[in-house]
């Protein structure tokens, strides 16, 4: 960490910041220039406040040389983490496919889309039980009975499943589900993050609609420094001005996360665009820049879905589109990054 | 509701479509045009979902005309709401003053500031006791020890308090509370919503970072759908690619979220600029144009202070922001909006 | 384009609307729904003044059904433009990379660089002359000279060459130019794109930082509508929070223009990024999503650039990542989009 | 300005840098902490290019501590700057009105509002002559006529104008130009900035949709740099995800600007928000936060208007306007900024 002081500093002031930094266990360098101070940091900075050290009236800016982050730190664990799901593999070179609805209507719906996208190549069943909606007023999802629908389906198919919580009151009702999904809505439910990481549930923790790579590591940190190291990372667009699509979609995201850490990345393409002839295009595009999997709504009638019809394809669209990426798979882009 | 069609659609999809609306109790008029054939809906159509007419293939377009919230409508309650807390009046012409620190760090710093900021013209005593962090290493507030001292130097220095929650297994902790606070990470927290619509408490719900006054609207839904009308709304700064400050100030919500709705609208400058020196012009700009009040951070030490202590102005600076925000008061652009 | 009215409109206010909307050569149809009356508007509405009728006392709302361009628009011109530059296709299928360096420094940078960039695999020889730069002291170009040493180098190396023009007076030195571009911060200079719609040029038009889809087609309107139909379209990122790169390259811009226009659409990592090592990944990701091209900043000393040398690969690194994507091309997205 | 190097650099390449610093007459002074090595530069910095630092292997980050512009930095020139127009001063305490409508339309139209504006307060005439409009097809202002008409209705009113130049071509018809306005399309159309830094009229500077301040001052630099310090900045709303306004109206940008620069700065509602009713409350905000003028859309017919007539006020409103900003002037925030 570096701290530029301002012009001049008061020299008792300063004094007592380096005591302070002292006692964090830090040593300070520093390196008096004509118009500046610059005071660098050597130690664990990781629990130091920049916020604190801006707020003081001798400080005029900090800057994190070393990362916020450690157990997510790639440069803590240089290979790539493998989750196992169920016996299916999630990173270090592995492509997996997560599809299904976005709500579980019924019993016969979850259970032929299950079929259906596991014969097109899905290898995780997903649906959503909780829903979260942006009206009080639209359809919450079928909650408790929907999870079961979902298992049932997935036992009956032979596939793990993943699906979402919202809320830390609704853990007793996962226990049999695979893989635990934050939404992007909950990235910062800090208090859901400490719980999770009390698990030993493997968790899909999705990129906020606003949120930098950092925070999104960040709250991978808050699952990981309780001891469930099992994060799986999802892209799922971001909020620009650029409203042709419901999101933008930031697939600089991938390799820039892959440098940052060794956690498996995963793509949704279905709520990156909101739309639902992107679904392909930005499959493979999500492969070819090296991706660790993809997440994608699929729907037997997606003009009749409870919930984000707009993206949902077809099981045949769905064939098709998990064909082409095991195509495109062979030509992936993942050799390291510098 | 607007629907537009497609060129030349299929007549049974259409007739399927129409008979589907009817069954919702909409009233269906068409005009057919020489391209394209609309469909007015008349009826309530908040409960109608949007995303599934459009992924209907005969569709094009989908445009509500009626607003997608009905208790925050001011078409449904044309006078402005007032909420009493403790005897101090928020909304319908007053301007209250919410101020204290960001933690609170001991007793006698919350005492003094408690003190402090009622002499010099805050109503209501604000201070974080459990404090979302964006990491997991950062001090996470002292709960419910916190809450306990925050509550004692409130009763003490006779003013109500306000304070974040950020859990429902808090709730029992906030029974003292006299308004719960849900900050900007939760204002999609759907499930706490619905469990603060089932108290009876005054709720201040934050702007969420990326979200537009409709959401922060359907989040407030949420709220007064349970059964509590009580919500104050705070614009607190959205995030944008202008970086200059933390976050930018939306002061245009102000008079929008009037018009919009008859909740109270209050200002949070300290979160919105994320800089001390821009707290008192954002408050005096937030005074004149018609918000019902302030959230403002405070601290004794603000350099010692254990987060946001950048932002943080002292009790004097304070004094003074509170008495030229007075001066402004009789020239606030409060008048109707068309 | 549809007019939704206010409820209970001004009857003579609405004759008068129904009059000057006739006067446009527009048939106007009316529903009367019980709160709110809409209009249909059928004809030619490119011209129609979407703000002026907005500003209308009884009208509420305006929305287009038809795009505002017209030459540009795919409706118009079912088939894939194709523009020859120097031999060299640009769009229908084939797709071309564009190489060279941010600046031209000197006839042997320059010469190196075409030589090595054609034999990766380049076709067409980029290279700035004119270079627009945030700080009036930073180097602003060889100008008139580095068009010269441009020229020289790309008919040595034989392929044509793009370039940047950044005022209407610069258009003489054009003359042996074989694309001229139109920068992102130059998108909505009118006036120069009118005076580029009377030359026989092709233009690589750039999206702006802020630009949607429907403006940047619009830019490319006022070329062509001027006559010259020999427009390629370039997404190069926009400005968005998240500043971990220092645009976001939007890639769901490739499918969603190619439904929307005919014109070419390439990519430009470099800029798109700002990042050396996200070149290659982002380059691949635009292949496989159907660009018609790449284009891409080239040094032979990267570190030595006198500009935007982060974002600069080596002629090694760039023959790589040209064979990379000619392995992905037969993967290509490149179907009809519905 | 501050250079991070990587861990273990390179001690070749570490003395080529340090010798080529020298070479640009800096002193360099080196810390040498456990991890990193940290390199603070002494003397004029404006024209070292970050990005050539940043590109090299052995760099990891680069921080200005100064800032990159100089005649527009308060730093140099520590009291405002007041231009004076025709008589009217802007800057340095004062408040000036710029009032009139989007488009010039006739003698008549212009005539009219001119005498009304002033009236009711506004000090200088607006009116655009020649237009940016997003549309090729939209009316693109009278030009040259518009400008004479503008003139000479300001003449008989009495008071200056300000009016857009588009290109570096119409520079010869601005003759009687007042005051001569760059729009935000343009802010970084740096050939003409440059023009206009060889004319001695004052330029008003709009910031661009995606503009940082920084950028909107180094745009001011290149007109300063060229010899002509009569700059007079504009803040008229940024482009962000929040749609309710046109723009989003960036008001702390006030305070911080008068902190980082000494030339006047106005605001502009009504473009800033796109919407009618909203340009008093913003307009009061403005004059609170301690602006030094506006600039008003008027029309005296707002619903014929030829452009932006959603934004624009009648005189009476206009009237009222102003009458608030004045009572509110004593309140203004000016005081120091830290």
């Amino acid at each position: 960490m570096i701290i530029v002081l301002k012009p001049n500093p008061d020299q008792k002031q300063l004094e007592a910041l380096k005591k302070w930094l002292s006692d964090q266990n830090l040593t300070v360098h520093d390196s008096l220039g004509v118009n500046n101070t610059v005071l660098g940091l050597v130690g664990d900075t990781t629990a130091v406040d920049t916020e604190m050290l801006r707020a003081m009236s001798i400080v005029q800016d900090v800057q994190r040389v070393q990362e916020p982050y450690k157990c997510a730190n790639r440069k803590m664990h240089q290979t790539d983490t493998v989750i196992d799901v169920g016996g299916v593999k999630i990173g270090g070179g592995s492509f997996q496919i997560m599809a299904g609805p976005c709500s579980i209507e019924s019993e016969e719906q979850i259970s032929e889309i299950a079929v259906a996208v596991k014969a097109a190549g899905a290898s995780i069943l997903r649906g959503g039980a909780f829903k979260p909606r942006t009206s009080p007023y639209a359809f919450q999802g079928l909650r408790e009975k929907g999870l079961e629908m979902l298992i049932k389906a997935s036992r009956q198919a032979g596939m793990p499943v993943v699906t979402e919580i919202m809320d830390i009151s609704q853990l007793p009702y996962f226990e049999d589900v695979d893989v635990i999904q934050v939404g992007a809505r909950n990235m910062q439910n800090f208090e859901l993050l400490k719980e999770l990481g009390r698990t030993d549930k493997p968790i899909l923790l999705k990129r906020g609609f606003s949120a930098t790579l950092t925070e999104l590591l960040m709250s991978a940190e808050y699952i990981m420094a309780g001891g469930n190291e099992k994060v799986i990372l999802c892209e799922r667009g971001i909020r620009t001005f650029a409203t042709d699509t419901r999101n933008t979609l930031d697939l600089s995201a991938i390799p820039l996360l892959r440098r940052m850490t060794h956690l498996p990345i995963i793509v949704d393409p279905s709520h990156g665009t909101g739309i639902r002839s992107l679904v392909k295009p930005m499959a493979l595009a999500s492969a070819i820049i090296g991706a660790d999997g993809l997440m994608v709504e699929v729907h037997n009638h997606p003009e009749k879905a409870w919930c984000d019809g707009q993206q949902s394809i077809t099981p045949e669209t769905f064939a098709d589109v998990a064909k082409c990426v095991r195509d495109v798979l062979p030509y992936r882009c993942r050799e390291e990054i510098e």
